[in-house]
């Protein structure tokens, strides 16, 4: 099953299933609806409309006031290419934040943000939580995964290193496309090594497997909800393997007409053009 | 004119003006028909329906999706008492992410969470985005202001500091305590250097004034919206002035029983009860 964030006719926000070759759509429930019960509208066969794919706008299955909680730092050979190489691996996850508002899907246009050479690709694995957790242990959060998507943590790295702070470089509008949502049932485990891949107008570009993680989706969830407790709904993105394009030499960053692509094994791929940043400005 | 979110009878979010002894609110607009026209609504007399304050519940006026925005180290004198002494004012504004489910109003418990000695205070000023702002300049941005707010930007330090990146730390539940709306009109200039104050049990602990900023508001919006397009709704919190108790010998940190307040002149204040962790975990 793979579920997709849907409007119809400008309507609210749905949760549908995409039919095997994606011509058609099946409604499950409203996006509310469905993050208040995710585990049961994923685990039976949708019973709502069918409807053309092309006659629905194409969105994240995801709450406006979900937090998108991100993990830096978690791949060894990452870490290793980077501007943290000196400092070696963080005795903890280091987390960061996007907002919803970043998100968006596949075929989505990405501006390259004013200031910025380009944008850097970041292929990686979404989590989705599906149940709350407040001070949970490592196995309570894992099970509490509905399910996963791939996404691409496209990111403004002049932004990111202007302080301390990664945020403003997190943020771009655009900069988050996610891959339809995959049911965790049928994903199993990513310790089990799902091959993560991303591809720059069709060269590959990273080339990891989720069982290079340093941190865990259990690990993480669980050290989370000791200060905060989540929500059904909430993301966490697992980090990026090795090869973005900032620490290679010399630089390699995604320019307007360029077209970014991450495929995940299991989960399937999500791809996007990158487009210059008059396409944010208000028309002249 | 004090602007609350209201919810009567578990009804959906509402934008209503406080009457001035508090005990009336009348009803302005719905959540999302506030923030399409702000300053509309802010300029004129509320007409809607009036109720007693007693037979409402009292939440942030604030979109689930919008992004609460936060400068560091923005007071030249917390730069200097804090942890990041050595390396001096940073050349450029320090952000970093609140999610609005870490948001709420006055009177709210705000619980220590797991492994934290206590809760820190960060009394400070929260400006609101009134409209669209892409590549804007510190004039257009900070014309953009609706309105601001006091803010407590309640900190768990050692989940800020388990790593580089604050964003755990800066998240815990109920952990973001606005005041009321004020229109921006009413206000006038932050650089007129409004009075912040926080007192813990009655004792003043913070003591500063909003012309001690390093970046302005208008400043560190359109730096912002460089990056990302600003959206009606989106938050500025615009850092704390000196007098934190980590920074303290011996550090002071809020705990519970304790009662925290912030004062803003022109603004109001918020006081908020600190409780124990249990208050955040499942009834047993």
């Amino acid at each position: 099953m793979r579920i997709a964030g849907i409007r119809r006719d400008g309507g609210p926000v749905e949760v549908a299933s995409l039919s095997p070759d994606g011509t058609t759509v099946t409604v499950l429930a409203g996006l509310e609806e469905f993050w208040a019960g995710a585990a049961g509208w994923l685990s039976r066969e949708p019973a709502g409309e069918t409807v053309p794919a092309s006659a629905v706008a194409f969105v994240p299955p995801v709450l406006p006031g979900a937090r998108v909680i991100c993990v830096g730092l978690n791949y060894l050979r990452h870490v290793a290419e980077g501007s943290y190489a000196g400092e070696g691996v963080p005795p903890h996850p280091t987390l960061f934040a996007r907002w919803t508002r970043s998100l968006t899907v596949g075929g989505a246009p990405v501006p390259v943000p004013s200031g910025e050479d380009g944008l850097d690709w970041e292929g990686e694995v979404v989590a989705y939580v599906g149940a709350p957790l407040a001070d949970a242990d490592p196995d309570e959060a894992l099970a509490a995964v509905a399910g996963y998507s791939a996404f691409n943590d496209i990111t403004s790295r002049r932004a990111q290193k202007l302080t301390s702070q990664w945020t403003l470089g997190k943020n771009g509008d655009n900069s988050g496309p996610l891959g339809p949502l995959v049911p965790a049932a049928e994903v199993g485990d990513l310790r089990d090594g799902l091959r993560v891949r991303t591809r720059v107008n069709g060269e590959v570009v990273q080339d990891g497997r989720t069982d290079e993680m340093v941190y865990t989706v259990g690990d993480t969830l669980a050290l989370i909800s000791r200060t905060f407790t989540l929500r059904p709904g909430d993301l966490l993105a697992t980090g990026t393997p090795a090869g973005v394009g900032y620490a290679r030499t010399p630089p390699w960053l995604l320019r307007p007409g360029d077209e970014v692509e991450v495929e995940v094994e299991r989960l399937g791929s999500v791809r996007n053009p990158i487009v210059a940043n008059d396409a944010r400005l208000p028309a002249a």
